[in-house]
């Protein structure tokens, strides 16, 4: 892990951009953080572009901090400067075309388009943390925040380090993913924009259905994609506040 | 309103049951509450019986005077010492039949059973409302919390001094209830017990679904009827000190 820059934000939180293995990434750490007071850590998702995000994922990195959390995030395979993959950007134009026809969008498309996502995200995920962690100022427990829900369903399976998440449903939901999600224990806080225009709602509802948490809570909120209400991020930072320390 | 009853708890709440038109109820006030400084009032809805739900009643109580609100609740037509109706007991009778049968309860009993209710119970809450918005120390606004979902939304949609409602997801939901929900402006705060024995999860979601508010949440939680966390109540508190305020 390399960091690229550095910077000081005015409420005190100190914002690095960095890169592992030619990935960037940003990782944000409250004032109070230090080798001596390590603090939890907050994955954020998201759905591919930190550029275009930077400016969401700041407002919750923020939040995380006041909440005395550091927040750390990366780019996704085949988003923001990264390379391409052929395979997902046919699986993209499928898909434009078929929302584009009002047609439905079939399970094969969903498939080709976010299980590759996956299988390459999970494993830089878990390489950033590993690199995060060791840094020092930064403890645990982890959480993981944010889309692309498959891949936050993912690692909350595969990883052991995250101790509780709050996922945003509003993406596409392979049914491989609603298999992985019933094996899922860790606790669970679901945010749903009820009318997301990209979204299939009841997909997510399946999704929230399946899984095994013993501990699991959906936020249902009007609006669309990005139209998440303050309170509803509120919610979820007490959900984070409740579970990481 | 006449008041029968009155104690101070320990923790400075006043209880005090009333009788009005021979309706049982009770009305419990912070400490803080005082002629010139009035409080918010909070209805609290449950399914009928005030003695067996008095515990429950009184937690809720607490927690709003705590957040510095009234609350009050009266006894449903044909619950506790109210004289029984015969269409609902017949209905009542039809329901457990047809659920010990394994039957889906179909959208005729539902009416039977609810729809009176409705009729009888809305305008005795209004006539509390009139009476306790009456006494020194309560002001408005006024919030409606609990089910019977179909009393809720009714008095969402006819009584204008309700200015926010949580509502609990959990009865039966006839269809003209879905039509009044499209007409339902306050903003609406949904608490729903995702398996919920007695309860069709469907019908909660087409009920959220159709309110017309501009803002409303859904807080779906795991668990049964009666295990509502104490997350889950303090989200909807947070949601009346945003709108009672």
């Amino acid at each position: 892990m390399r960091f690229t820059s550095e910077q000081r934000l005015d409420d005190g939180v100190l914002e690095r951009e960095f890169t592992l293995d030619g990935i960037p990434g940003i990782l944000w750490t409250p004032a109070t953080a230090s080798p001596s007071a390590p603090v939890p850590l907050i994955l954020l998702g998201h759905p591919g572009g930190l550029q275009r995000m930077y400016p969401r994922l700041l407002d919750r990195a923020r939040q995380s901090a006041a909440d005395g959390f550091a927040a750390a995030t990366v780019e996704l395979p085949g988003s923001g400067d990264r390379p391409r993959s052929a395979v997902t950007e046919q699986a993209r134009a499928d898909l434009r075309r078929a929302m584009a026809a009002g047609e439905p969008v079939g399970a094969e498309i969903v498939d080709r388009l976010v299980l590759p996502l996956v299988e390459q995200a999970v494993p830089e995920w878990r390489a950033a943390l590993d690199a995060l962690l060791a840094l020092p100022g930064i403890g645990g427990p982890v959480g993981y925040s944010g889309g692309v829900i498959a891949i936050g369903t993912r690692l909350a399976l595969v990883e052991p380090r995250i101790a509780a998440a709050v996922l945003f449903a509003g993406s596409f939901v392979p049914a491989a993913t609603v298999e992985e999600a019933r094996r899922v224990t860790v606790p669970l806080h679901v945010l749903l924009q009820w009318d997301d225009e990209g979204n299939d709602r009841q997909a997510s509802l399946d999704l929230f259905d399946a899984f095994g948490s013993a501990e699991k809570t959906l936020h249902a909120n009007l609006g669309g994609h990005t139209g998440v209400p303050r309170y509803a991020g509120d919610a979820a930072a007490q959900f984070f506040g409740r579970h990481l320390r």
